[in-house]
């Protein structure tokens, strides 16, 4: 009677959403202040100042039929122009309006690309640990996730894995960094192998393998460089979005940017349209693109997740468990104390602390934990990691 | 290399967007006051105040992480239970917060309903004259959509001619009343027929067969009703959108409305969540589901769509052409003055008259206006079709 597979995307309760609950339930018990929940990736910096302003002078200064009005289907021809000259300034670069397609956030950019390049049998290739809404995204576009084990050491890239899995297939890579859930960048060397790599294999087998660079977590970078991908591989597209570096996650703002350097950018960009159209993303919202066009350049404020991240990665570190620095996003993925991270989070529970096994995200054997939470509670959250480590060696 | 499909659904121009983009040429030309442009269907009456007060006291009294987070798949539970609140106050109804599921607007909450009842070989059945965009987004679920021809009378439903349609793969009837082009209102007697074709059908075939209520122009309806069709027919899907209410086409906010009544409530429900999630509408704009609870119940203006298309009526009857009155929505729908709408649409641009062809919406012979512009505009259009008629007397 209805489409089963809908019901089934639609009702089984994510890993996360069930830990989330739970610790919304415990909470009733313990109360707020001693739940040390770590397991929902929900900006908590508050969205900044200039946002607001921004939103209030709009509507102040220009008729409701601008601000309200359907906009082309790309998204308004000066907000886009304004966008372009910023991340232009920024990159170095050289985007006009016409290289960019504005979209409801992220989800709705990368699975909008997916679509717009989806033909019978491609496959879509990316590294564990990865967000898991990767899988469900492509599969809903008729293609398939490939997923290449993951580089525990540092959270770059096995390269010797990741190229044996390309075929004539492979459509696209997918690369998410800084990433959720590893908190790692990706290198410029990283990059710069990927791209060789890319280049060779596009060449063998006679179609290019774009790379689909997924960056809502761009801004959320402590002292590494986040390169600009399409300046290392010109068969990228850009997929941002607005939600953790504004704190607008709700709002649903973010871009596509399709470099004029990729192969036949006017065959790309029309399919983005069609893929946005049936995807019924009519426009992306119009108060928010007069929105980020006037917020053009300006910053994020990520003292927050910066101090959080270090606190928690020293506490962790003292407690015993190994993990790789914070470098950004506002996630840590440690390895658990036993080979079962799911026994682990269980565990951890004990002492409410509330974590995501890694086997939710491809990787198993680690957790994650995200720090986007108050300071005070990482604070008092250590001693129990500590009780938590001396658990295990009991 | 690409989806070819999404290429052409991005690329391929519409009939209207043609139109109005030949009108915004062409008043480059002659002037803007020169150009009588009826080709879009983009409300012209301002977005009332209220909007505007409900969005400053919201970002005034709110901290930003309530207005800007992430709210739950459905929507905020509190906006969905002042808006059911205010429905069920409206039509004499019992809906609670669980039958809303919130929108990125009516193009979303069809598609979603599309997407979460349709299966391999489904039909989806509509009415000409119809919105265009149904035949992309019903091809896009993989179904089929079947087209009945217009009762050209009165716009109401041919029900022979429906009813002879429906066999066993038929999931789902879409209406839309009033009606994008005809400007008509089903009568209560249209609507309780339909409903009992369809729950006859339904008992022969073994299923139900849903109604998908199309409702953007509920409130523009000026002195008939425009019944619940809950009310009258339980297995259906109620879709409606601020767009055009509220002036609001740009922002995508609206709503699906899931009856307890409906035949397995729980099942389409979470199916609707999983068609949300694959179309990636994360959740509705959070700002914007808080200002229509805080808009609940508050009336559209509708005065100036009222006297612009009793305008338009006589002036086109007085020149001598063939029209239902207008009911509701912005639209009229009179008969061309020969056989090939494309035709006659072409002479009247003569006349700098900007109209689409009716063959657009499924239905020859007839061309679309859309009144929503100025009233001066229309008043000085009159002497214009009455030039345009004179032609065809020649």
């Amino acid at each position: 009677m209805i489409n089963s597979k809908m019901y089934e995307l639609g009702t089984k309760k994510s890993t996360i959403r069930t830990i989330f609950e739970f610790g919304r339930k415990r909470a009733m018990e313990v109360g707020e202040d001693n739940i040390f929940d770590f397991s929902l990736g929900n900006p908590n910096v508050p969205t900044p100042k200039f946002v607001k302003d921004a939103i209030v002078d709009i509507l102040e200064t220009l008729p409701p039929s601008k601000v309200h009005g359907y906009t082309v289907a790309p998204g308004n021809p000066r907000v886009r122009e304004i966008l372009a000259k910023s991340l232009s300034d920024k990159f170095s670069t050289n985007l006009e309006g016409k290289n960019l397609f504005l979209t409801a956030g992220a989800a709705a950019a990368i699975t909008i690309s997916f679509k717009a390049l989806a033909e019978d049998q491609d496959e879509f290739v990316t590294f564990a640990p990865y967000f898991p809404e990767y899988k469900v995204f492509v599969e809903s576009v008729g293609a398939k996730l490939i997923v290449i084990p993951a580089q525990t050491s540092d959270w770059q890239i096995d390269f010797d894995k990741f190229e044996s899995s390309l075929n004539s297939h492979t459509k696209a890579v997918i690369i998410n960094s800084p990433n959720n859930p590893s908190g790692a960048i990706y290198s410029r060397e990283t990059l710069e192998k990927l791209a060789e790599i890319l280049k060779k294999k596009s060449s063998e087998f006679g179609h290019p393998i774009f790379i689909i660079s997924d960056e809502p977590y761009r801004e959320i970078a402590y002292d590494l460089e986040v390169p600009y991908v399409p300046q290392i591989y010109s068969d990228t597209l850009v997929c941002y979005s607005y939600s953790k570096s504004f704190s607008l996650p709700g709002e649903r703002i973010g871009y596509i940017i399709v470099p004029d350097e990729i192969a036949d950018f006017e065959k790309i960009y029309g399919a983005i349209a069609g893929a946005a159209r049936v995807l019924t993303h009519v426009n992306a919202p119009s108060l928010w693109q007069l929105v980020i066009a006037r917020c053009a350049g300006k910053p994020s404020d990520i003292s927050t997740y910066e101090r959080n991240g270090k606190i928690l990665y020293e506490g962790l570190i003292s407690a015993g468990f190994e993990c790789v620095k914070p470098q950004g996003a506002f996630y840590l993925f440690p390895k658990a104390l036993e080979s079962d991270d799911e026994a682990f989070c269980e565990r951890a529970k004990k002492f409410d602390l509330l974590l995501v096994p890694g086997k939710d995200f491809g990787c198993p054997g680690y957790f994650r934990a995200a720090y986007c939470i108050k300071t005070e509670t990482i604070e008092r959250s250590i001693p129990k990691f500590k009780l938590l480590a001396e658990e295990y060696l009991k």
